[in-house]
C-alpha cells in the first residue's frame, strides 16, 4: 500500500486537523470529529446535518458552507459516525427552526442517525438518499444505496434553507430531488483502504464491475472492459430504465470520478452521456464534471441525473461557498 | 490499461468535446483545438493564453474564463501544443492591447509559443514559468521545470488584466509570482498514458520518486517510501533551501495532487506541511488543496509556496470563473 499517511488508525483525525488548518472560514471541532460553519448556529435558519464513512471526500465535510450543509459528521473510513458525533452536529447547527439530517442509506448510517435524532432537542426531519439504481440491496444496505444524488440534496436543501424555509418545506424538497434522481456506477479498479492495505476486490486487467458502490461492494455483474462509448450505454440504460424520462425533460447531470479517474476521462465520458442523454430527448439544463463523491482511490465513474423544474435549477443556481463546491459567492 | 476511452489517438479531441458539452459558458473550437472565453475578444483588455500537453487536467483549458485565461490550447497528451493552435487562440483573444503568452519551461512548449508569437499581428509578451526547484535540466526541459505555479501566475495576471493593465504590468506581475514561487513533487506511481499503456516508469511497492515532474520524468532520487511527515519533509526542505523565506513571511500554498491522489490524503498532507512552514515562521495567508496540476492517474503530491504580499493577495482574492477554480463570481 502506497498512501500519504502516518499510521492508519489516525488518517481520518489528521485529516481533519488539515480540514481545519486548510479552511479556516470553517470550524472543525477535532474532539467531536464535526466540521461546522463558522456561524451556526443561525436563528431561525434550519440546520443541515449529513455525514457518513470518510474516504468519500469531498463529501461531505467538503460541502459545509453557506447555501449548503451546516455540518458534517465524518466517521472513519467506509465506518458511519457514531451517535454522539451525529448529535453534536445537531446540537451545533440548532437555530431553534430545527435540523434537518441527510442520510445516505446504508444500515449504519440509518441506525446512528436514527438514536441521534431520539436524543436531539430540537424537531428533527430525517430524508433518505437511496438513487442508486444498481442494485435493492447489499452487504451495506437494504434497499438501493446512497451516492451521487447526495450532493444534489445536500446543495438543493441547503439552498431553500438558506432563503429561510420550514423544516417541513426544506425536507420535502430533499425527498422530491433524491425520488427525481437516479445513479450508477462502473470501477475500473478497486479502492484500497489504509487499515486493509490493498484493494478492496480483485478485478483482472479486461475486467470492470458493473453497478459498483462507493465502498467497493459489488455491483450487478462483472464484465468485459470496452470503450468510453459502450461503457456509457451501459450507465445509462439503467438510469432511464429506472427513472424513465419524457423527452423534453430536463436534467441536472453530475458525472462524477470515484477518486482514481483524471479529469480528461470524465470529459470524454461527458461528451459519451450528453449525446446518450440528447439522443433519448433528454436536455442537460446544469452540469458538474469531477470528483465530488469519490471511494479512496478507485478508478471509476458514476453517473447521477436528476429531473429539474425551474424551481430546483433556481435552487441549484443559489450562491454557495463551500470547500468543495462554490459560485455566485 | 484500463481507462474511459475510446481510440488512443482521439482522447484530446473527444474530451474537448466533452467540455464542450460541459461547458456552455466557453466556446471550445474543436477544429483549432483552443478553449475561449465566451466574451472575447474584450477591446482593451490585454489576452492571457496558456497551453501546454494535455494530461494535466484542470490545467490549462479549465482555468478559461473571467479572472484567469482567456484561452488556452492543449496540444496531444504530454505535447506541446502546435504553433497554429497557439496562433488561433493568440488572434481569438486579442482586444487590442496585446496578448500574454504564459508558457511552462517544457523546450517544445517555449519553441512553439515562439514562432506563434512571431506571426502574431499583435504585441506580444512572453512569460516563462520555471518554479519546480527539483532539478535544474531533464528529458523534457533545459533549466528548472513549469508546474504548479503556473496556476498562481494564471490566476494572478489575470485578475490583474480583468482590471484592465497594460500588457507590460501583466506580465511583471506575472514574472513576479514565477520568481517567488517554489514548487516541490513525489510520486508513489508513475501515470499511465493511453498511447503507452503502460505506466511511464516501475516504481517497486516500497519506493518512491522524489522531484518527479509532471510527465512522469525522473526527479532527484528513487528513495524509500516513509510516513506522512517525513515525506512532508523531503518536500519543505528543498523549496526553503532554494527559495528561503525570512520569518514573518505569508504565503499563497497550493497542495496539489497528481491526480490519483485522494482528497483524504491532500488534506492529511496539508497539515504535515502547515506544520513545518508554521515551524519555520511561515504564515499561510491562502491555500488551496485538490487536484490542479496533475499528471493523469499519478498517485503523488506537489506543493507550491508563493512569498506574497498584500498587492499579490488582493489579485488573489479578486473575483474567478472558471471551470477548474471559481470564487467572488
Amino acid at each position: 500500500m502506497k498512501k500519504f499517511i502516518n499510521d492508519p488508525d489516525d488518517v481520518v483525525r489528521e485529516a481533519l486537523a488539515g480540514m481545519a488548518a486548510a479552511h479556516p472560514e470553517l470550524r472543525v471541532d477535532l474532539d467531536e470529529q464535526i466540521i461546522v460553519r463558522a456561524d451556526a448556529p443561525r436563528p431561525g435558519k434550519v440546520g443541515l446535518v449529513s455525514g457518513g464513512g470518510s474516504g468519500h471526500e469531498p463529501l461531505h465535510g467538503g460541502f459545509v458552507g453557506l447555501g449548503m450543509l451546516d455540518a458534517a459528521c465524518p466517521g472513519e473510513i467506509f465506518t458511519s459516525p457514531v451517535p454522539d458525533q451525529i448529535l453534536a452536529a445537531t446540537r451545533a447547527v440548532d437555530g431553534g427552526a430545527g435540523v434537518l439530517h441527510i442520510v445516505k442509506n446504508y444500515t449504519g448510517d440509518v441506525m446512528n442517525f436514527e438514536m441521534a435524532a431520539e436524543d436531539a432537542e430540537t424537531p428533527i426531519e430525517s430524508v433518505l438518499v437511496d438513487d442508486d439504481v444498481a442494485v435493492d440491496g447489499s452487504t451495506w444496505t437494504a434497499g438501493r444505496r446512497g451516492t451521487g444524488a447526495t450532493l444534489l440534496v445536500e446543495k438543493i436543501a441547503g439552498a431553500l434553507a438558506e432563503q429561510g424555509a420550514a423544516l417541513a418545506e426544506v425536507a420535502a424538497v430533499a425527498r422530491d430531488v433524491n425520488e427525481r434522481s437516479a445513479s450508477f456506477a462502473i470501477a475500473l479498479t478497486a479502492g484500497t483502504t489504509p487499515a486493509a492495505g490493498k484493494p478492496g476486490f480483485d478485478l483482472p486487467e479486461d475486467e470492470i464491475e458493473v453497478g459498483v458502490g462507493i465502498h467497493g461492494e459489488p455491483g450487478r455483474a462483472r464484465e468485459q472492459l470496452r470503450p468510453a462509448r459502450d461503457l456509457a450505454a451501459r450507465i445509462v440504460e439503467p438510469i432511464l430504465t429506472a427513472k424513465p424520462l419524457a423527452p423534453g425533460s430536463e436534467v441536472i447531470m453530475l458525472v462524477n470520478g470515484l477518486g482514481g479517474t483524471p479529469l480528461l476521462e470524465l470529459y470524454l465520458m461527458f461528451k459519451e452521456v450528453s449525446r446518450l442523454l440528447a439522443d433519448a430527448g433528454v436536455q442537460v439544463a446544469r452540469s458538474l464534471v469531477g470528483n465530488y463523491v469519490t471511494s479512496l482511490d478507485m478508478a471509476g465513474i458514476s453517473l447521477t441525473v436528476c429531473r429539474a423544474d425551474e424551481r430546483l435549477l433556481r435552487l441549484w443556481d443559489a450562491p454557495v461557498r463551500t470547500p468543495g463546491l462554490r459560485w455566485g459567492a
